[in-house]
């Protein structure tokens, strides 16, 4: 053992799926947990099988397994649940958690910034017609110039809209700030004056949707909000205005969304669908003025493996008796209400 | 007449094929041209055939019709050439304008936010490879998640090189900031304090093409830079790296451009092509990994429409004595080295 | 009753002393929080003579009182103490306050912008003598020109260090970013990754006093750093640096920082003193190279009144039952490190 | 000789008097200057005495010398005048030289970054009033806390006017920008579009002065301007505003602004002043309210040594047939407008 080493190394069970190690981690970093802590890995169903005095030692739980109360009693050392899914499910008695002062947090920011750029995509795209206009020289049919740019727009000073100012909406207004947008914002979460602090104008959901050019949905789904963007919010829409979602399709009617692209009202462009994968007969897959994209925005492994440099990171920290700041923390008031559908797959 | 107009208006010559007023100017621009001026609209062929007095009383002409020395002598009030074509070519004689103090301005900064912004959008593009993932996603056979991204990269923290540092280099400096990459420029018509000034790493020649993820191509073709991103600078590039033209197809030899991509060696998206259009049953129609778009990316409406604004502001200007500032003045120093081929549709 | 008042507001406790309510409240500000909730103001020496009903009722408590356990068990319904006076002392049970899930928020982020442009008017009196130039003006012994700025230098591309990377070391690095400066930043209950998101550069505590032009002391003081800027680290600035001390004076071996600028070593600027008001005999006051400043860097009523709104869109969150975002949490980690002495005087 | 260097330099005339050449360049770039050229130093007043081949071969002249219509026809190569004090006065035929096509341009550019930094520095010291502070704590007789800031305010938010939006008024600009002001310009050389694409509100003279709280006057001083900032525009301001005075006193009626501060009005800070030193006797040495700075904010060592640099880089450019662009240039329009005063001392 290295005399750099502490005699004993903390302990920390791993039970990451649909995740594992080798997907969160670097070689490096992967390198360096085992070197600082003593890991052991897991089958998340069959925690509670592991001996007594394992689970008492344990500092940090990698993974998002189910935990009962009992079993949560003889984590007795527990100090933090790295959620490297990201989606909190109802799979742990959260109160207890909080009440015992053991933080529960995910990595979910590593998607902001692959996510707000795919949807930058998107909107330029939807804007210039891009795919359109590539599809059409492959054809030998394009039109050349000004011809082929009669509903082309720019993207500068135009009006934006962002459901959702979490992690993706904020990193969206980072790239979209220089564009000179207007930007508007809704956040039920969120005072007027966070979103005003930032730059934005905080507006409520009808307006969000029926003054802009381009709406992107980076709104979670909650329990409150499943398909709260209707047909009559899409309906409100400009004419020829883009709708991107890269959330989550339960806070959306996609049929509603899928007949106004159809009709020719609005654009749309997502990232994710009802059903992944969508039926193969599925008339979305036809639409024109449908941009898809196969739950791909966040999913780089450079974003991965981005999780576990947090959870490295905030496990130095707790280990020196300081709060997390890397992770996302799960709030007592609103673990409850969060219902996005966990991946199975990466 | 309006008391508040002058009792003669000055006098403006009209020759803007291809340009047309209705296409540079909005309605309400255009009515306030008329209000202020007394516009002769003439086939610029046909210049010399303007009485002499009407000539002498010329300040300004809007457009870039051939002027010989005999013509210009007759000019003898003229202040400014607004080049609303955009290019330079050999036409009248630059040195005789600039030795008389007459301007020669252009518009073409109109086209450098549009510009850019496909540029950006063709960037993430190749990135994410988004038009791949929608065609096969109509296709029934799109990888869903972390399958489907296994070349994808985020621009974010990049290494990002622009050739070419004018209007549209900077308009993509701008959009590219908030992504944080290390963006280098190489322009020979700029010492490396202006480009250090404003936050981008000058780089020579070889090591722009050689040390960039994506590789942007915005320098206008003069008399001596025909051809330099030849075979041997596109096999510099870093592997999959991308590289996006978007000035003229004269600065790159093509046929080692395609070669490259058919090789798998690089991407490329193209807005301007050798010939345009391109023969119909030319290769790079169909090949994989290259974006094609057809001359679309400046040719938008609004773009043209600033034109005109840009000309209202100049002459107003002009009009009190004062040099232009919204339009870009052609220097003799670098007029005679402009080679871009006009063109010949809008 | 207005019928858009709910029959029964929410009760507040009000014991905001050193502050009271006409000081972080606007007038408008006053009138929303009487509109919205039932106000009892008392003195929080007295607050267990509230009649049980009354406290079993309070869901805020405006103020920083004593709050013995006992009283704790009284206060059943309370989900926030809005802490206005910004220190957090050893007076009330904060565990069995976290346990309970009730919030200690603080409103100190109020302060942090005017500090910071204080702070950044100290560096830049500093870099340009600005107050011994308007002095020896007044004197008739003003230096003109270049010979008036033998010792200036610019803050444009200067080194720079900031300790403590909280609000107000944020709101700095705000202000600095336009001076392109080389920032470095030391802040330990950060991980590097911070910092360097944000565009500094984590640095340790030495290099950070050795290697920067500008020293900015942003750290707040805790149980475990008094006097950790001490004779030694002073020792190891560069020469003619300044350094400005904007948190408290208990971080800083005052005597020693006093003796550097008494033998020309370094400058110096303080906002806080060891006492305050410091003896009106010390040696300090007369100091030439060390700008004083009476603690009035965040004392504006701007910025007290900005904590009324503050204090008034969280409880608008927390009553719809979602998390406190304006105000700063205090952390169950490092409640109890904190050593601030709170102040007498607003 | 060594063999990287030309058989022949091209030949610099030096006549920068009241600078030297130790003043603007380093001794690095002095190398330089003195390895790529050959350098004639002479008394500006005596260079119709040079010989004639010299003057014949002359491609460059640093220094503004006097230069009259026969004096140009001897030089017969010159390519461009470095007039490196920065004032252009009526001393040489401008309209002969940019006839020929000679640049002449200035290196006025380098005080932009430090007059913007003190220029700001004062902003701040009016706002809070910190030179009153520190004397007052070394008189004993300083305000602690809240008390001391009856009248501070933040720049944060606040309305600031910008008088000339040429290089200063753009540093300027660009410290502000983190200050979130609501910044409006006033700039009759400019048209509304340029002000509004940088970010400012263009608004009229009258406007400017009477809706902001910090107004900057950075307008140089024309045939046209002298004492255009008369009493009656000064009496429009805000009660308490702050108007600060960074370019040349010959544009305010500077017995008006003494008077205003004098009745508490406004306050006022400046670096130039109607007679330079001052009467010794004259009142505003001793005026409370108004900060006095003995035309010092561009005289850095490092503002005169980038001279130089700014020298070099377009010598660079233009021996290679291309236009500066480090240096500003003189305009045919402005120049005979322009009517600063040179410095005699730098």
């Amino acid at each position: 053992m290295s005399t750099q080493e502490p005699a004993q190394r903390p302990l920390v069970i791993s039970a990451p799926a649909p995740r594992d190690l080798d997907l969160i981690f670097t070689a490096n970093a992967r390198k360096d947990l085992q070197r600082r802590y003593d890991i052991h890995e897991v089958d998340g169903e069959r925690l509670d099988e592991l001996p007594d005095n394992v689970l008492a030692e344990a500092r940090y739980i990698i993974g998002q397994p189910s935990i009962s109360p009992e079993l949560l009693d003889r984590l007795s050392s527990l100090r933090c649940v790295f959620n490297v899914e990201g989606n909190l499910i109802d799979n742990m008695p959260y109160d207890r958690l909080f009440e015992r002062g053991i933080h529960v947090v995910t990595t979910l920011s590593v998607f902001a910034q692959p996510v707000a750029e795919i949807g930058l995509c998107f909107a330029l795209n939807m804007l210039r017609d891009v795919v359109e206009a590539d599809t059409a020289f492959r054809d030998g049919r394009e039109d050349w110039g000004l011809a082929s740019n009669q509903d082309a727009r720019l993207l500068f000073g135009s009006d934006v809209g962002i459901v959702g100012y979490g992690e993706i909406g904020r990193a969206l207004h980072r790239l979209l700030a220089a564009f000179h947008v207007k930007l508007s914002v809704f956040d039920p979460w969120l005072p007027a004056s966070t979103i005003r602090d930032a730059g934005a104008e905080p507006v409520d959901f009808d307006s969000l949707f029926s003054k802009n050019d381009v709406v992107f949905i980076a709104a979670a789904v909650t329990t409150k909000n499943q398909g709260f963007i209707d047909e009559k919010t899409i309906r409100m829409m400009r004419p020829d205005a883009s709708l991107i979602l890269l959330s989550r399709a339960d806070v959306v009617d996609f049929d509603a969304l899928i007949a106004a692209v159809k009709e020719g009202r609005i654009r749309a462009a997502s990232d994710v669908f009802p059903q992944e994968p969508m039926p193969y007969d599925h008339p979305v897959r036809q639409l024109p003025g449908f941009l898809k994209s196969a739950h791909r925005a966040g999913a780089l492994d450079s974003a991965f493996k981005k999780m576990g440099d947090l959870v490295l990171e905030d496990m130095a920290l707790l280990d020196r008796g300081l709060p997390p700041v890397r992770c996302k923390r799960a709030e007592r008031e609103t673990v409850s209400l969060m219902r996005s559908r966990p991946v199975s797959v990466n």
